[in-house]
């Protein structure tokens, strides 16, 4: 069994698959691994280092991709600026692992079934206690989560903390965080470090709690509805429901020094809560950081990829924040990856081994012998290709 | 008696001296203020909370500043692009109370002689309990350290605290702050807060307390001489004694995530401490925050206002770091001013006083009735002439 790591070809990704550490791991069970020469070096893993650890170091992208039994990926495969494309770079029959946003670019599916990939998106691991270890969105949601608050206090033009100087006390900085899942906790906790004052906002009444025990206090609204949708993510909620939360969301903007929006829905554009009104009632030097920036952003000023200025606020539009912290992100989305490779190594003989019995095997893949598996990917799908042909 | 309040014309200069709160406490006194329009625009005051505040907001900046009783500034005064020079706008027998720099550029201090000016240098606030509530130095440089914890940790490419996750262990970064005066104090605190382990080193083993009460590892090393000058600044030492602490801190540089260096010489290049030979033995990936870039640097790579990249090592020349956090380092030095200006205001008639017997006013003036006052800037102007002649 060849387990190849492909260097990520997308802009801005600086992330790679496997780490040395993980890569001995695997050899150590009797695995074969191929690195892509260079896969690490943007996370500052050097080709030495992955050698070191057992893998064979492989030069060429087109040998590497055609003869993998397992390819791992971070991003979705791209066109690549040689005219090939990834996905026909794979040979029938191999397993990819990777994120793959089938929900948001559900074409993919069709082009990976047809190839006879079996294809597995780490976006589709299941929200199970026994698949944690593998939950590649929730490690790499709580580094973007991180990277916001620094990013927030890096911007704003006041402390953090509260402090006592000789000339005067420095009142602490008003954190306003919308959207407590995993992004939200991890900038709630990093927000309390740096000694903000922390307000936090959800739908989901349930998340009360944690978000009390980060030190912060939950802005509740009343709404008479179900919010929580299945996988625990948020649901889309009624107009009357979101009237009301508009409204709680405008009066804490509106006293904030920095905004943190983290609401995101799988594969749809994200919803917008900070409005342009919201915007303009907040105090010059302010800051909003906006971690939906790539799905549209939950800020309508914000721009994907850019720093905005409104009435002397600034919108920070951000884009590839785990790409951003790249050691850690890899190593954690390594350790997601190994989890889910476990699944399919056959204990005996150490060979590939897909088992359908298996929840997690089952609820990540999308793709298999030819066929979409993934009930959601072929609702998006059918919904694209009428879209196309309407 | 008028005070007025300059807008700083240097790039990249965003505080301004005086803040509307403050403003408020003088014209409270009796005090007639008068503030440049949009002098507070880069620190988010705008001029209509100045005149909520009772300033008189004055557009011809000519005007305000042959007018002034007291001019208040932050930065060096400067040539300005209409070909004026801000010293020659002042009227005879003014006062000027500033950042000066007086030991780095001396010269400035003869032209305010000549021009008869009355000036004070807010580098020159004694060290003492009583002048603790106007050391402009010590509330900036408290902003620089606490700013240069959150550069480190952006450019990072690793988490900073220690977490416990479903996909494993991270361990948490290692900081080590080279020099712990007041910014190295304040960088030690807001590592400590992101959850760094924080080594510090200081030639002055006095500091080891407030180091370790600050919940970091103090780096000793022995150095059998006297390493503190007067107003408790590190002094020059040895060549021996530089070699142990070269030796010492090349030890613990490599072993670091984050390295940030703040020792400054007032009026003198900054003292290398990180030569190239350590950054060479960084991990990859590391980062080296240098404080003292705009007076050269501490580490040898180091590019004011630059990121240099060596061998993976993200060498960042800080400057302007005070100005990136406007609101409160003009809060703090408007309240440094106020306690200064305090002392010059006579408690009946509200005239303004200069009593050279009060020991803060006699420390602070560098140049009064065509004289230069303070002996080491005559030093230093004296050094300037001989170099100027030879």
């Amino acid at each position: 069994m060849k387990i190849a790591v492909a260097k990520e070809i997308e802009v801005g990704e600086r992330r790679v698959a496997l780490v040395p550490d993980v890569v001995a791991r695997l050899v150590k069970q009797g695995v074969e691994v191929w690195v892509e020469a260079g896969a690490g070096d943007r996370a500052f893993f050097s080709d030495a280092a992955y050698e070191a650890a057992g893998a064979k170091i492989v030069s060429d992208p087109g040998y590497l991709w055609w003869e993998a039994d397992v390819l791992l990926k971070v991003g979705v495969p791209q066109e690549r600026e040689d005219g090939r494309s990834e996905v026909e770079m794979l040979r029938e029959g191999a397993v990819l692992i990777s994120f793959l946003n089938p929900l948001g670019e559900p074409a993919i599916a069709k082009r990976l079934a047809e190839r006879r990939i079996s294809a597995f998106s780490m976006e589709m691991i299941p929200r199970t206690t026994r698949a944690q270890s593998m939950d590649a969105l929730s490690s790499q949601a709580s580094i973007a989560g991180y990277k916001a608050v620094l990013i927030g206090a890096a911007a704003l033009p006041k402390y953090f903390p509260m402090l006592t100087t000789a000339a005067g006390t420095i009142a602490p900085a008003k954190v306003f965080i919308i959207g407590a899942g995993v992004a939200g906790l991890q900038a709630i906790a990093t927000a309390r470090r740096l000694g903000a004052v922390v307000e936090a906002f959800d739908i989901r009444p349930a998340v009360k709690e944690e978000v009390q025990s980060l030190g912060a206090k939950f802005v509740e609204v009343q709404l008479e509805e179900e919010t929580v949708a299945a996988g625990g993510y948020a649901k889309e909620v009624s107009e009357i429901a979101k009237q009301r939360t508009q409204q709680a969301i405008a009066e804490h903007v509106k006293l904030s020094d920095v905004v943190i929006t983290t609401a995101q829905v799988p594969g749809r554009k994200a919803p917008i809560l900070v409005t342009e009104e919201m915007v303009a009632q907040m105090k010059p030097g302010s800051v909003v950081v906006d971690l939906a920036a790539e799905q549209g952003g939950n800020c309508a000023c914000t721009e994907p990829g850019k720093d905005v200025q409104r009435n002397g606020v600034t919108i920070i539009g951000t884009i590839d924040l785990p790409s951003s912290v790249p050691i850690h992100a890899s190593q954690l989305y390594a350790k997601n990856l190994l989890s889910l490779v476990q699944l399919m190594i056959n204990k005996e003989d150490k060979s590939l081994q897909l088992n359908f019995e298996d929840d997690i095997i089952e609820a990540a893949c999308i793709t298999h012998a030819g066929e979409i598996r993934n009930s959601r990917v072929k609702e998006a799908l059918a919904t694209l290709v009428g879209i196309g042909n309407g």
